[in-house]
C-alpha cells in the first residue's frame, strides 16, 4: 500500500451502504481546516470506491459549506440515477451530523470519438528551466505540491499595488511526485493561490465556496501524464460584492488538456 | 400576475416542506424534453421561493440526469447548511419517483466591497445594428429568445468543414422582453447552441450533462440590466471522448459582467 501523503489523505473505510469514513490529514492542513482540494478529492474518492460505479469522472462540483474540523468525517456518495452508460452522484460530507460539504458528480463510460483541444497550451519554458517556489509557507498543504511559477507568482510585496490582470501560469505536481489519477487531478484543480491576492497584492481573507472540475482526460490520458508536471493557468473574470470567480486549465507536459476547472470564492473587503 | 411564458414556465406550487410542484412548458420544448435552461431555472425557482432562503444566488450547478417527460414534476430544494450570511442548497427534481435532475446552489447576503470586472466586454456593434436571427427553427424554445449573432452564428451549411475555433458572440434576451432576474439569467446561460455544431459544422447528437452558473450581479445589477440585451460569448476548451466543455460570459448592455457559466456536454461520434 502506498504511503504517499495524498493516498493516506484520501483513504476511506467503508461504513455502510453509500457511506465511507475518512479522517482529515495534517499533511494537507490549511489556515482554517484542510486544503479544499483534498476535501474535494476525498468526496470523489467515495465515488471511485463505490461498488456500483459506472465509468470514470467527467464532472465534479463540491460546495464548501463549513471548514472541516480536524478529525473523522463521513462521506455519503449515492448514485441518484444510473443510465446505460452514465451515472449521476450526490455527495454529502458530514461531521457530527452536520453537512460540511455538498456536491454532485457525473461519471460515464467514455468512447473514442472525434476530438480536439481548442484551448492550446501556452508556449512556456519547460519545467526544468523554471525554478521551484521557495520562501515562507504559511500553511502546511503547500509543502505537498511542487510549484514552479512562470508568470504571476505569489506577490513579493503585499503593498496593495493593483495589477491589471490576475493570471498565473505555473508548472505543478504532487511533492513527492505521484502518478496522476482522478482524485489527485481534482485536488490539483484547487492549488492556485487566490486570484484576488494576485490582482490586489493584498492578503485579504478568502474562502472557496464552490469548485467544479471537468475531466477531459480518461484513464489512458492520466497514465500518459504519469508523474510529469502539469501546466496550470488560472484567471479571474469578475470580483464583485464579496465573491470572485476563477477559471483554470491543467495541461500535461505533452500539451494535452486534462481538466478545466472553475470556482467561486468569498473575499472580505 | 405576469403571463410572460417564462413566468408561467417557472411557476411552482408549494407541495410540502422543501417541496414544490411544477409542470413542463410547451413554450420551451426542445428536441427531446424541455430546454435545459428552463429546467435549471425551475430548480432555482424553488430556492428563490423557499421561506428560509438567506440571500441571493451566487452559484448554481444542475446535472441533467434524464430528459424530462412532458408533464408535472416535483422539486426538492433543501437548505443543507445555513451559516450567518451564506446558505448551501441541495436540489432534486423528480418525475414518477425517479431523479431527473440533481443540483446544488449557494446563496449569500452580499455586501459592498472592492470590485473589478477583469474579463471586459468585447468591442462589438450595438444590438440595434445587428440583425435578429431568422430562418428555420428546429425547436420551440428558440422562439422564446431574441438572438442577434455578431460572430459564430449557427452554420449556414452543415458541410462538416471544420472551423478553427468554436467562439460565438451574440446579443440575446427573452422574447418578448422581460426584466432580468436570477431565474431568467440562469436560463439565458444555456441559450448558446452547442459548440461542437459551430466547430464542426455538423449536426451531431448532443446533450448537456452539467451546467454551472456564477452570478456576479446582485439584485441591483439585474435591475440595471432590466429588459436590455445581454452580450453573450461562449467557447469550448476541449472536445474529447464524447464530451466537450463550454465556458461563457454574459454582460449587460452597459458592459457589466452579470454571470459566467460553464457546462459539459455529451456528443456522439
Amino acid at each position: 500500500m502506498s504511503t504517499h501523503p495524498f493516498d493516506l489523505a484520501v483513504a476511506l473505510q467503508p461504513a455502510g451502504d453509500d457511506l465511507w469514513r475518512g479522517h482529515t490529514s495534517p499533511a494537507y492542513a490549511n489556515m482554517v481546516g484542510p486544503f479544499g482540494g483534498v476535501s474535494a478529492a476525498q468526496a470523489l474518492s467515495a465515488v471511485l470506491r463505490h461498488p456500483a460505479r459506472l465509468g470514470d469522472p467527467v464532472a465534479l462540483t463540491v460546495n464548501f459549506a463549513s471548514a472541516l474540523a480536524d478529525g473523522p468525517f463521513d462521506v455519503v456518495a449515492r448514485p441518484a440515477r444510473t443510465n446505460r452508460s452514465t451515472q449521476h452522484w450526490v455527495l454529502d460530507v458530514r461531521q457530527d451530523g452536520q453537512t460540511v460539504l455538498t456536491g454532485t458528480a457525473f461519471t460515464a463510460l467514455r468512447r473514442e470519438t472525434w476530438g480536439r483541444d481548442e484551448h492550446a497550451m501556452p508556449v512556456v519554458p519547460p519545467a526544468s528551466e523554471v525554478a521551484p517556489a521557495t520562501g515562507p509557507r504559511r500553511v502546511e498543504w503547500v509543502n505537498r505540491y511542487e510549484m514552479r511559477f512562470i508568470e504571476g507568482g505569489i506577490p513579493d510585496q503585499w503593498d496593495g499595488r493593483e495589477q491589471g490582470a490576475s493570471i498565473t501560469r505555473l508548472w505543478l505536481r504532487d511533492a513527492p511526485p505521484r502518478p496522476l489519477d482522478f482524485a489527485s487531478l481534482a485536488a490539483l484543480s484547487d492549488v492556485f493561490f487566490p486570484r484576488i491576492w494576485r490582482r490586489r497584492a493584498l492578503l485579504v481573507p478568502i474562502g472557496t465556496v464552490s469548485l467544479t472540475v471537468y475531466f477531459h482526460a480518461d484513464a489512458a490520458g492520466l497514465a500518459r501524464a504519469g508523474t510529469g508536471h502539469l501546466l496550470g493557468q488560472a484567471q479571474a473574470q469578475a470580483f464583485r460584492s464579496g465573491y470572485f470567480d476563477q477559471t483554470a486549465q491543467l495541461w500535461s507536459e505533452a500539451g494535452e488538456l486534462l481538466a478545466t476547472t472553475h470556482q467561486v470564492v468569498y473575499y472580505k473587503e
